[in-house]
């Protein structure tokens, strides 16, 4: 669903990002200028050491969630384990070896840094199987979601079904949505069958973000509600966020109040994500996020910035809805400069990027509620500084 | 994936059932006759009590699970829960009510009738949630299989597919795998969590037998082994049978040589069945059928008959090889009774019928290791029989 951890690169993503708590320049907006002349130059920016923290979980997260990963793989039925090594880039499609690309392990990386927060290496330890468990989820989703947006290319390779085709495809990802939970569900560990039950809940939820996604596609642009697309941004990309969080913290033996609170987390920085990948698939550099100018305009996305403009009431909102009415054609440069002034005008791109502002200091308020102590905080911090700073 | 509880109504599967242990004429074979001939008249046969039983077990089981099923589906969010709603045939195509035609509740029957063989009417009554998590598996594979398929009717209405479009049935598909294993991780009482961990294992199963089924419609009738296709038999229809019966038995709290049997029990239950339905699906008659005559070799499907035909090294094997080899004519009824005559002279009809009729004494031994009291076994041995006792 949420593609920040797959389709990029390490490097790509290790620029400083926009909008941040604190930084209420970028907050405001309105220029006119391209985003990223109101960011921090690429590579090692302002805050080398945050970036690097979240380099280096990143890293033993795969450490210690790819052995766990691959036997689990490994132990399904041939057919299936076949279509799950090369959706993570293991095997090539003829079944020889590959060097891997699994993605970046965010989530499982938010497990086990929330059970480390919350309880310690410990912790941690008892947590990988519940960090590949959400793994093996969010691979549940690409599958599908390739299938049903009929995407060709994921991390750099084609993807399964274009391989194997819709069937293979489905199946597989039916087979590593049952391989997670019972991962889970066999676990030993008093936090198994709770960990277990809150992941299927999530994957509920997941569904229905799915479909509202979809659906939402095929509806004109004034049916769309600005609490509906951010309700489709919180089950799409934070529920599962939430859900990882939540899951380190029950196998730190954390409290209702605790998981709750490191699930709300987990949300808004999937919410703070999402705020600011829109901004940026409108406003984005053409050259560094590798897509054209205004991509997201010129395919007619209700993205959030769009929609609360649409939904504005301003002069600038009916000119955006006669814009967005008719369909783009192509090379049409100036009619997406003037669909992005309109979305602009509107207040579109203001709000957007006050309500990601707004979202990562929530962010902060439920992270200080589960883990008072900044220390133990670091970890979780580093990785929802890192998630929410992207250029591309 | 396998259609007998779900395609076919009560009436049509009272008549009694070819091939039967002790039944030996029907395994001999090799008359040419028509199956229904060999089998006793349509209604209240041979054993009206059995078949009475099986349909008093059935009734109660519907009444003691729909309010579960159903609450378990209202709790979903509203996208998914119509169209579940409309799979279970509890609400038409734009959300009005329906009578409801949820299918025969084979699965969850086997759950509670075995919980009730081994541990009484309170582990019946404890088992009411794993019998509605294994329905809701079984009803996930049917959305998935539909779509894979490409299949249209189901259950007597269009399949979900085919009003809601493949994503929202993909998309509703997993909805009610999670829900399932969600209502068995939460479930407080102690078979909850094996319970859910042998369910997500199944469903691994059940994946990599589909995945088996579609592929070997790719390949040419030379390329598949009798093995493979008893093995596809197993992992599509046989597993589901048998964890049903294993999850009973866990919620009786029984010991694991007991699951294991009930297991098997299911398992070969399934198999008798598929060898049945594939000896119908050849020699059927097509006025109890509702197919046209052979419509499994008009498809050229690689059934269990043709397969041990194929592989018998006979004279007759070579033949069928060359008619399977090219595509059916519309219309060639003379081809299709050529066919038909092919794989019995190449002794696939003797074999899967004595094959069927040993899967029945399988049956047999594994219902006596797991439940040596034959009063305590009769609801299982009734719902076996009703499943293999079909002519249609």
């Amino acid at each position: 669903m949420a593609e920040f951890m797959t389709e990029t690169t390490q490097s790509e993503q290790r620029s400083p990002a926009v909008p941040r708590p604190g930084a209420a320049g970028d907050a405001r907006g309105g220029t006119g200028r391209p985003e990223q002349e109101q960011r921090a130059p690429d590579g090692d920016g302002t805050e080398p050491a945050e970036g690097q923290e979240a380099l280096a979980l990143l890293e033993r997260t795969r450490a210690l969630v790819d052995p766990e990963l691959r036997a689990a793989l490994e132990s399904l039925p041939g057919s299936m384990r076949r279509i799950a090594l090369y959706h993570f880039g293991w095997q090539n499609a003829d079944g020889t070896s590959a060097a891997g690309n699994a993605g970046k392990a965010i989530r499982p990386a938010l497990v086990l840094a929330a059970a480390e927060a919350l309880g310690g290496p410990a912790a941690r330890a008892a947590a990988v199987g519940a960090a590949v468990a959400v793994e093996l989820v969010h691979n549940f989703t690409l599958l599908h979601d390739d299938v049903m947006d009929r995407d060709t290319s994921r991390r750099h390779q084609p993807t399964a079904w274009t391989v194997f085709g819709d069937t293979d495809a489905i199946l597989a990802g039916d087979t590593l949505l049952a391989l997670a939970l019972r991962l889970l569900a066999e676990d030993a560990h008093p936090a198994g069958g709770p960990a277990a039950a809150r992941l299927a809940n999530c994957v509920v939820e997941l569904c229905a973000g799915e479909h509202t996604d979809t659906d939402m596609e095929h509806r004109a642009p004034d049916e769309v509600t600005l609490d509906e697309v951010l309700a489709m941004a919180e089950a799409k990309t934070g529920a599962l966020l939430g859900c990882a969080c939540a899951l380190g913290a029950l196998y730190a033996g954390a409290g209702p109040e605790e998981v709750a609170a490191l699930d709300g987390f987990g949300r808004q920085v999937g919410l703070a994500f999402q705020l600011i990948d829109d901004v940026i698939g409108i406003w984005g550099d053409p050259e560094r996020t590798g897509k054209p100018a205004g991509a997201d305009l010129a395919a007619r996305k209700k993205s959030l910035p769009v929609v609360a403009a649409l939904t504005s009431g301003t002069e600038a909102a009916a000119e955006l809805a006669e814009l967005y009415g008719k369909p783009y054609v192509a090379g049409d440069a100036e009619g997406i400069a003037r669909t992005a002034l309109a979305v602009e005008r509107a207040g579109g791109r203001d709000w957007a990027q006050a309500e990601a502002a707004d979202r990562m200091a929530r962010v902060m308020q439920e992270l200080a509620r589960a883990v008072p102590d900044p220390e133990a905080a670091g970890g979780l911090l580093a990785l929802a500084e890192f998630v929410t700073r992207r250029s591309s």
